[in-house]
């Protein structure tokens, strides 16, 4: 599929170094090339883009299913983080970057890092894994409102002066980093977390910076009558009154927004990142993906965190999106296949600012490029390969990734972790975390 | 996980010919076993039971996405099925086993066989593919209504005494044949496919051959309306009228179904199938599942078909099942991960009157058991292992299956099917399908 969404039968990919240098059908390719992968039978797409990931959380995986938010939060979530480790933020981000990897996403949006993760230490993986990956440290200060911060685990909180310094000096030191494919941006902890001389103080550090930020809005009804309360206007409303709506910021979940704050989405160019899975799974309620997207708002997809969803695969994460607006609308027409396909793309790509270097497949354009086997029985036959990808495909249906024109996986072998030990080292940590926390998991 | 749902670490299964003869730790094991498989790392689990499928649509995956229900049926699936012919009917037959056995489908509800798709060699194929599968043969007659049966393609029209003189010839045929693994039942064609007279004559001739009865119910609003107009009452008020409310039943979908109709199917014992990923795909509406658990339904879960889910994926489907419920009702409690699960096993086993059997892993049980293979990133770490499954798992993850006690699949490679031509027969007779019928696919 090129960039224009078009699917190319019997086509091929040219790479040059880390770009796209040509992009046709393969029998009118004249280019000698020094090396070939043979895919013959598969689709080539570009990689997938998630918006909203917690690499953190992948060690947390099913610690806190099928309870309420505050007791995923309070009795589970903030326990075990509160109890990381660096080795143990490095631990988990390789999992997830594992697990991301075998199921095609080459590009991620981390949404918040907390110093205790290890921020070094995570951005040597990204480094190592080759993957394209924004880093967002989190910020936070004057923990404020109920639900959330005046009960907020000691391990997990912060202070703000030191915050926004390691944000600069993390962004100095790796911004930019392995050929441009790590990024470092704000994550503002969530709308109660900050004040607003804070967010004023992120928005204007990442105006100086020319970065980006990210931060979970409206996921929660709370923040609605949060914002109302303390600010007295809609959450996106406010946002946009302290700088932050523009098209260097990604609020991750979106579920409670209203068509008047889309409307400033839209006009300032601010992007959501829709996580249905997780808002499925969590009970946060359905945002109004089709909606925003007729109204102008960019959306890409995310697949949040290890306890949420509780995979990193987007390709389940697109036929949830599909399917979720589906029935929720009563239009089988809405969120098509392609449409879905582009929010794990191009959309993605949008929102964190890459549009130009990455999300399709054009010349000139960073190789990032996923191929999927098709020959498999869960996806025969082929009378449509983007239906057949997003409603029938799975994570391990993908062969190879390719991430800024280097083979990061080939065969579903990764070739830049060494995934026995990542899986071996992340499940003794679980444990061991599991025993500092001083917790059990209840089963379901 | 034994019977009773607990889960047993360092576990065992012991198998005498078809049936389990030990659960337990396996050092509590002193039998001496002839044959060994070694699931260390992995999860032993019953076989998943979809107790809504269609077989003969696996070859029409992808042929109609993104489309309203009544261009979904009119424009493609029933050209396409109104030109299959047996060998059509068996290719998509053994790629649907395929698929099935390759996510830990052990057991199946075949739910509308048409004559045209070959009962024989479909029924051939499932004694060769190893699995255990119900088979019903469709039963229509007087189509009546609007939305569908006037305007029913005519490859798609049977003759109501030809089809219940088969019904009778394929059960004295094939049921109770390979070990008992293949059943035969009434697959009803629609609540407007056949009359009152019809129904009743459906009732007697399944009570007179001691077998079941399967029907698409409530899945479209238009069943309501149709009941209330020509029987003056609700769907499932009027199946238990015409005798087709009891334990040999299973209705698939039962979207619309409302509380008084729960009553009546709790009472008299009659199943629902819940499809939620062909539900959301076709916005047909969200079935009230825990509702209908709580007043004490039998439900069990199904994929439904190739156009309308896209695959056959019991894990994927738990997962659907369980999400979908909880952000309808905003309650993350409910359709636990456990719930989910048991529809797909021991709820499904019950629908199928096969509770005795199959369904749970207990000494005396047919041994129809699925191995997942947990050692993968995605599945790691396992804080609990119903959780990773369920929430986490796709049907790739399963390694081995075996049925009636024999190894149908083992290291991922199906020992019952040539796989390679299953995918091409497919493939290539679907291509000709296409073309038979006049059809071009709509890209998304």
């Amino acid at each position: 599929m090129d960039g224009n969404r078009r699917v190319i039968s019997d086509g091929a990919v040219l790479v040059d170094g880390s770009r796209i240098s040509n992009v046709g059908k393969s029998s009118e390719f004249h280019e000698r090339a020094d090396f070939k992968i043979d895919a013959k039978g598969m689709v080539i797409l570009p990689g997938f883009i998630d918006t909203h990931v917690h690499l953190a959380q992948a060690m947390m995986r099913g610690c806190a299913d099928d309870t309420s938010l505050i007791d995923w939060l309070q009795k589970f979530v903030w326990p075990l983080q509160g109890n990381y480790d660096a080795q143990d933020g490095k631990a988990s981000a390789e999992l997830c970057m594992l697990e991301m990897i075998k199921s095609g996403t080459t590009t991620f949006l981390e949404s918040l890092l907390h110093s205790r993760y290890g921020f070094d230490g995570i951005a040597e993986s990204v480094q190592k894994s080759g993957m394209r990956g924004v880093l967002s440290k989190t910020v936070m200060g004057l923990p404020s409102y109920g639900t959330e911060n005046s009960i907020m685990y000691p391990g997990m909180i912060e202070d703000a002066e030191t915050c926004l310094h390691e944000v600069e000096s993390h962004f100095k030191r790796w911004d930019g980093k392995a050929n441009g494919r790590i990024r470092v941006w704000y994550g503002a902890r969530s709308l109660g977390g900050c004040t607003r001389e804070l967010y004023e103080r992120i928005a204007k550090g990442a105006q100086k910076l020319g970065t980006g930020v990210t931060m979970h809005l409206s996921e929660i009804q709370e923040d609605v009558r949060y914002a109302k309360k303390e600010f007295g206007m809609m959450p996106a409303e406010f946002m946009n009154e302290v700088g932050l709506a523009g098209r260097n910021v990604v609020f991750a979940h979106g579920v409670w927004l209203t068509e008047m704050e889309w409307r400033i989405l839209a006009d300032k160019g601010g992007s959501v990142a829709h996580c249905p899975s997780s808002n499925m799974k969590l009970a946060s309620g359905i945002a109004k993906v089709p909606e925003m997207l007729q109204t102008g708002v960019n959306v890409g997809l995310g697949c949040d965190g290890g306890p949420s969803n509780n995979c990193y695969d987007m390709m389940r994460e697109m036929k949830a999106a599909s399917l979720l607006h589906k029935v929720r609308t009563m239009d089988p027409l809405t969120m098509s296949a392609g449409t879905v396909l582009e929010m794990a793309t191009i959309k993605g790509a949008r929102a964190l600012g890459q549009e130009r270097q990455i999300g399709s497949i054009e010349v000139g354009k960073k190789a990032d490029l996923i191929i999927v086997d098709t020959r498999k029985p869960h996806l025969t036959p082929t009378f449509n390969p983007v239906s057949n990808i997003v409603y029938a495909g799975e994570g391990s249906d993908v062969d190879t990734a390719i991430i800024d024109g280097n083979i990061v996986m080939e065969n579903r072998i990764v070739k830049t972790l060494d995934g026995e030990k990542v899986v071996r080292v992340a499940s003794e940590r679980a444990a061991r975390l599991l025993e500092r926390a001083g917790l059990d998991i209840v089963p379901n």
